[in-house]
This record gives structure tokens, C-alpha cells and sequence, in this order.
């Protein structure tokens, strides 16, 4: 146990990954969230301190994502008035589509977890952060939850059981993630799904998300050119999201090996077998969203394979 | 190319896999048709003798499987008349749900392309041999041709372009097929299914083959049982097949990874991680069938890694 304090870090994530809706997910080297962990003088978690959020967060422990993730992992070490305070320093804005709430989530079951000496593995800690996610989102399920965790690409079989697994990433990758500074919440962003599907788009997304697996694992680069296809959920996203065709017809003609949203939106993702590409995309964003008078960030960045960590 | 002539063999297959709908199939060792070829007098394919099949099949070669995907194979290599004369042993019923028609067609353009003197890759043979089974089923599809020709699991990531993958088999797998000798055919078979599917179905299937995928690469046989479920095609399907669910719950009792319908039925095929269980599951089906007063046939068999080969 640390005698003082310490820095957490849970990184940023994209979620569903065109062909893998509620399945899959990536987590991004940066941005992240991070908490800070003390001591404290009243029983179980505080939190003391927010910064970087545009919205205002509550600092009520049962309804943060942080601190309630948090206190879960109190709760399930038996020790739930163990006092601790955070400090939550977000770096991503909630409704971006880069799984924010997520982030923190994990940063606040990471960070319990560090200060009590790891009793838990990463694995062990994945309920109490997906638990703390759900509180900001409302549904259980660890698309970004899992990945800003354990880092890497993660397949979630099954959301329910938390049947997770890490899928193998090629050498090369590069993430350009663009983010249009335009709000979608993720339940507004469900809302304009339909609950049916046709069986011809469900034979598709199959054969596209083995196909994704399959090339991910050989480093099959055309394979994954071909699989990174969402017949289901993009058509359907793309009218909350301005100029995402654009973006997405230039980011492939720029070599991009797929382009769509990320998790609910409005961030974009291309991935990229090569850095240059990613950087042309990064260019490319700038320029589309300035022309149409959009307020746009981008960058370029990596998957992330180590997840979130102590800093 | 040979100067008098020559047997092939083609292996009867399992498509679908029960999460894999239209797009993933494997073969088995056994059994598989045959076809003899020899030189003729008359230009182009004679279809000379069938033998094996309970129903009529036609001798003229454009309505034929065998006999049609031959002949494609000799217009593209620019020789629609070289003579050949054609003898097809069936092995295995139409409308069995084995491949049969694909078996056949497979056959036929293995035969030609090796009196030929080999000038195709099996690769190069796939669109043959898909149009050759596209006679009998009326689709073009490859989830029975890819894996008869090519042997070992194969994922069709895309029926329309053949974008055909072998998937790693983990040692020690065993398959057990059953057949109870009621007939389906394919068409039948199709017409009970919705063009419609939910939303969740949908990710429940996606995250299910995606874990198969991954399960099959790792040797991971936990995560292959948890993802052999379909949750879209066999709950429609299952009523055509007496005494399914009592056979599947046997099967899956005994131990088995999974157990669904092979194709369109009615047979139905055991995936087990060892010959005990997959036996075990065989003497179950005779005992469930003969108490059900239906006849039927089972047996043990191997993932056949080679595909269709010249004997």
C-alpha cells in the first residue's frame, strides 16, 4: 500500500471499430484520463477535486464514474470505509466517442486498487469499472471499459460475463483520431438505431468482423482493408456527424485501411498501416472541418498495448 | 497431363458452423464423392455414369454440378472441346446437408484442371466450382465449395468476391455427424428464415464468431464452447429436424463444444475437442433416432485439412 498518494492513468478508447458494435474496442496511447489517490480522513471514497471537465460533473460518489468504480472495489475487498481522496483530472470532453466516462471509471477502480497493494489483477478489477461506467451511460457493457483497462484491441464476446479477450495488433498501426467539437450523447446516439437488422447486413458483419480478427492476427493488411465495413450501425450514425462522408471518402483515398466513428461519435477514427497516412488524414480533418467552419481536433496516435497504468 | 486417366476426391463439409452463417464451413475426412476421368471421342464434358444417388441426377453437363463446374474450368482455359468423359460416384445424398452438390462440383473442376496437367491453383479452381453448385442450390455462395476444395475451416469473408480464409484448426478436434434420414432441401431449408434479425441477435452473433475465430487460433476450446451458440438461423431451423433438441442437449451433456445444424439439415454435426466425447455422442444419436423410430446414420470423423486431392 502506498504510504502517500499516487497517479493513475486510463487511456482514451475507440470503440465498436466499424465491424464490432458493443463487441470490440481499441485504447489510444493518449489522450487519458488521471486520478490522483490520497489518504483521507472520512470513511470511503471522496472526491475532492475536478478539473478539464467542460461539463460539470457530480462529485457524489454513487453517481461519478470514477468514484463509484471506486467504491466498488472498496465495497469488494471488504473494506468500504477505507477513506481515500481523489483528484479526477480529465483530458477528454464527455460525448466525444472516446469513451470518457470509461476512462474514468477505470482510473478510479485502478487507483483504489494501487493504493491497497493490488490485491486485484487488471482482470479482476474489470467489473467494478464497467459497473462505474454504467452509471454515466446506463447500459452494461465494456467496449471502452475493457480496452482503457487492459490496453490493446479486445474482443467482448459476451458483455454480460465480461468474456473478454485481447486480439493480436500488427506492427504499423496508427490511429488518426478526429473529433469535430460537436456533442452526441451516447443515448442519443442509440436512439436513432433500429432494432432490426436484415439477415444479408448480419451475414456481412459477420464475415467482416472474422475477417477483421483473422487479418489482425496474420497482419493481413488487405484483409483488414476489406473487413473494416459496418453495414449495420454507420448508416445509420453518420447524419448526426457533419461532413463525415467527406472525411471518410478522403481519409481512404489517403490509404486509410478503414475509416468510421468512434464508439456513439462525433470522433472519427481512420486506421492506418502507416504513420504518413495518418498524418495526410490528420491534415486532410483539419482542412474539411475549417472549410465547413467546424471547430476540429485531430491527432495521430497509437493503439495503446499497456492500458491503463500507475504513473 | 494424364495420358489415360484419373480419380479425384472431394470431401462432404459442415457449413455454417452454427455462427457462421453463410460464411464459415469445414470439410471432413469422410465421406466425399469421386469422380473418374477419362479422355473422350466427342468435344467437350459426357457425363458417362452416376452412380450413389438415391435421387436422379442429370447426365447433361450444363444442369449438372459436376459436369457444369468441368466444363467452366475447360472454357477458361480456352479448350471448351477437349473431350472428356466423366464418371461420378456419389457418396453422400442430396439435400443431406453434407455439401453434396458442392462436393460434386468441386470434383468435376479438380478432374478437369488435373487431366490438364494442373495449369489452376486449387485457389484459382473456386469460382468454378462455386458456379458448379450455384446449378443445384441456386446461390452463389462458398461457405461448402471453399472448404471442400481447399480442406480445413474456412471463412468466407465475402461470397460475391470469394474472399476465401483458412482458419487455424487446433489439434485433437473431433467431429461427429448425424444424419437421420429425412431429406431437406436447401431451398426448404432457407425459406423458413426470416429476412429480418435484432439488433442484439446480431451482436450476440458477431461477438460469438468473432470469438470463435479467436478461440480456434489460440486452442482455447473454453472460449470455442462459449461461442459455438447461433443465435439467429438455428431457432428458426431447429423444427425441421425431429428430435434436435433433444440430441443437442445429449450432445453438449457428453461434452461436445458445440453442436448445431450441418448446413441446411438435416444433418447435424458434434464439434468435440476429443474422440471419447465424439463417440459417446454417435451412439447417443442411435439410441435417440431408434427410439424415435427414424432412421439414421452417424459417424466419427476428422477436420480434413487437405480438401480435394487426386487419388
Amino acid at each position: 500500500m502506498s504510504k502517500t498518494g499516487l497517479k493513475v492513468f486510463a487511456p482514451a478508447t475507440v470503440a465498436n471499430v466499424a465491424v464490432g458494435y458493443d463487441i470490440l474496442g481499441f485504447a489510444i496511447d493518449q489522450p487519458g484520463d488521471e486520478i490522483i489517490i490520497k489518504h483521507g480522513k472520512e470513511p470511503g471514497i471522496k472526491i475532492t477535486k475536478i478539473t478539464g471537465a467542460k461539463q460539470k460533473l457530480p462529485y457524489d460518489v454513487s453517481s461519478n464514474c470514477a468514484g463509484y468504480a471506486a467504491q466498488k472495489v472498496l465495497d469488494h475487498l471488504g473494506e468500504p470505509d477505507r477513506p481515500f481522496e481523489i483528484e479526477l483530472y480529465k483530458k477528454m470532453g464527455l460525448g466525444t466517442g472516446m469513451g470518457s466516462s470509461a476512462a474514468s471509471a477505470v482510473a478510479g477502480a485502478m487507483a483504489v486498487n494501487e493504493m491497497m497493494g493490488n490485491p486485484l489483477t487488471k482482470r479482476q478489477l474489470l467489473p467494478f469499472a464497467v459497473a462505474g461506467e454504467e452509471i454515466a451511460d446506463g447500459a452494461y457493457h465494456a467496449d471502452n471499459v475493457a480496452p482503457s483497462l487492459l490496453g490493446g484491441v479486445t474482443l467482448i464476446r459476451d458483455n454480460a460475463t465480461l468474456d473478454v479477450h485481447k486480439i493480436h495488433v500488427p506492427k504499423g498501426i496508427y490511429i488518426t483520431m478526429i473529433h469535430p467539437q460537436i456533442e452526441i450523447l451516447t443515448k442519443d446516439s442509440r436512439a436513432v438505431l433500429s432494432d432490426q437488422v436484415t439477415l444479408q447486413q448480419t451475414i456481412a458483419q459477420t464475415g467482416n468482423i472474422a475477417g477483421f480478427v483473422l487479418g489482425m492476427f496474420n497482419s493481413n493488411f488487405d484483409l483488414i482493408k476489406r473487413s473494416l465495413t459496418d453495414h449495420i450501425i454507420e448508416p445509420q450514425r453518420a447524419q448526426l456527424i457533419p461532413q463525415f462522408y467527406a472525411m471518410k471518402e478522403e481519409a481512404l483515398s489517403l490509404g486509410a485501411l478503414g475509416f468510421s466513428i468512434s464508439g456513439a461519435g462525433p470522433s472519427m477514427f481512420a486506421f492506418c498501416s502507416d504513420s504518413l497516412a495518418a498524418e495526410n488524414i490528420m491534415n486532410a480533418a483539419y482542412r474539411i472541418y475549417n472549410e465547413a467552419k467546424i471547430e476540429c481536433s485531430s491527432f495521430v496516435t497509437k493503439i495503446n498495448e499497456r492500458g491503463a497504468l500507475r504513473l
